[in-house]
């Protein structure tokens, strides 16, 4: 079974210039658990100044409905996103640290090592707080300020984050320069590092059109569970379809037209792919939803 | 070594309602030429009312160089194809015939077994006239009418394909229907029916974003062979993305990212990209050409 967790509201909607209304996040959030989604990127605790999209968070978390099969979470950069996130009923908390130095200066505003401290610290009080904290490591197929990132480097914040208590560790190809083998290699040294018992999730964005080829490949090395976004929400007006996360419901037509089931109604995720691509008002970059009006 | 057939100027500008000036289709070539394409469909000889935009087949065909290292093909349906290419300088003949029969109806206006038999004639007249036949199989993964395909049809065809002559069989995915496990599946059973004396292409379209997945899970297979064209080229004005081949500097990137070797220069078919794109008039599909002006 595939697991797939929904970062359209997150990350899919961050870098929208426009504001998209509190209610239609709601919306969309209720659209996609009424196509099967159980995890949901919902929100993100980080400076309104700097994402002023994501300024609503606990709005939306105050909107959106209980369900005890869903569980909702939210990105946190620092011990005072953390605070904010607690005050909400969050169930997972997604700490994120970007593991190239330029990238995560600018990302976060702290060089690596000073926001590994304060993660660990921040995962400690997650779990005390009595929520699920989930290491999220972004640029770590490479960083288009540095070049190619340090799999040691990779491997040693992964386990700081593993040993304070986080359980599920995501890997994040942020700009969208991961290649199918490198995949299978990264993938394959991490379960080698860590186990099973630690959930490996993988974090794809579609800048070179590799989302899905990469999603193959770590499949095939035994991952199950990939980040996604509804409609390849992600993408910048000033350059289409160039950096959008993997779009959902491609994703699962892949998986499903390879007999790999995700528990998900692919006819309600391209109906809300189109739903969000008329709030947006742009296309988005998703192609199933676009596919059926083409027959030959 | 991988082996790139470029057939952006055949199937890629076949369905622009626009028509593309004999100058621009040669400057194209032209332009790939200068990449380090050695493989071009550059024509295709079939009823210019039905595709007006190949009218100019035989111009273009007089106005390319002649280069000892590259290949040019053009597309036939019929024998009446077929005494045109002959009139040209054409190094390979495509004989395409659709397996399912709705498609080919439409296609070629002929029954698949009226193709089958004329075509097998159409290989040994091209063999008999010094040139190359290839044998191409469209909706071979799956038909938008009849749905899925005999794979025993398409091993039956390829045979008489073979045996008239054939060293070379494109298995097409004519409207993005395939998926990896399918690719893998195919290939494999090709390979074993056939040997690897016969060279296997494969064409992809990337109407549902699977088209470098497919080609990722046909390289596994053992796979070098592919067509693919430059920009995306192929997508259609009402559904921005949709119907589009894989495009070439996309499917280059991926496999140099993998160190597998094209022979192909990126930074010449990205500046081709952005050429055609400007000709076209509309942003068109490729991905990599548009990466690089976003960083983050």
């Amino acid at each position: 079974m595939i697991n797939i967790c929904e970062v359209g509201p997150r990350d899919g909607l961050q870098n929208e210039k426009e504001i998209v209304s509190t209610a239609d996040k709601v919306e969309l959030i209720n659209r996609l658990i009424k196509a099967g989604i159980k995890k949901i990127e919902a929100v993100s605790f980080v400076n309104p100044k700097v994402v002023p999209q994501m300024a609503d968070a606990e709005q939306v978390m105050n909107s959106i409905p209980s369900h005890p099969e869903v569980s909702y979470s939210g990105l946190v950069l620092s011990r005072k996103g953390l605070d904010r996130a607690l005050n909400t009923k969050i169930d997972t908390v997604n700490v994120v640290l970007a593991v190239s130095e330029q990238f995560n200066l600018k990302n976060a505003r702290r060089s690596v090592k000073q926001s590994q401290e304060e993660l660990v610290e921040v995962i400690l009080e997650t779990e005390r707080a009595g929520r699920k904290p989930a290491g999220v490591l972004g640029t770590v197929f490479g960083c288009p300020y540095e070049g190619s990132v340090s799999i040691d480097k990779v491997f040693s914040i992964a386990n700081s984050f593993i040993e304070a208590g986080c359980k599920e560790i995501v890997l994040a190809d942020t700009t969208g320069m991961a290649n199918p083998l490198q995949v299978k290699q990264v993938t394959e040294s991490f379960v080698k590092a860590f186990g099973e018992e630690i959930e490996l999730r993988l974090h794809f964005h579609n800048t070179r059109g590799l989302g899905l080829a990469n999603t193959l490949a770590a499949y095939q090395a035994g991952v199950q569970s990939f980040d996604s976004s509804i409609a390849g929400l992600g993408g910048c007006p000033f350059a289409p379809k160039a950096v959008g996360n993997v779009c959902t419901e491609d994703m699962v037509n892949m998986f499903h037209r390879m007999s790999a089931d995700t528990n998900l109604n692919l006819e309600e995720l391209i109906k809300t792919s189109h739903w969000i691509e008329n709030i947006i008002g742009r296309p988005l970059p998703g192609m199933v939803s676009k596919a059926d009006c083409v027959k030959v």
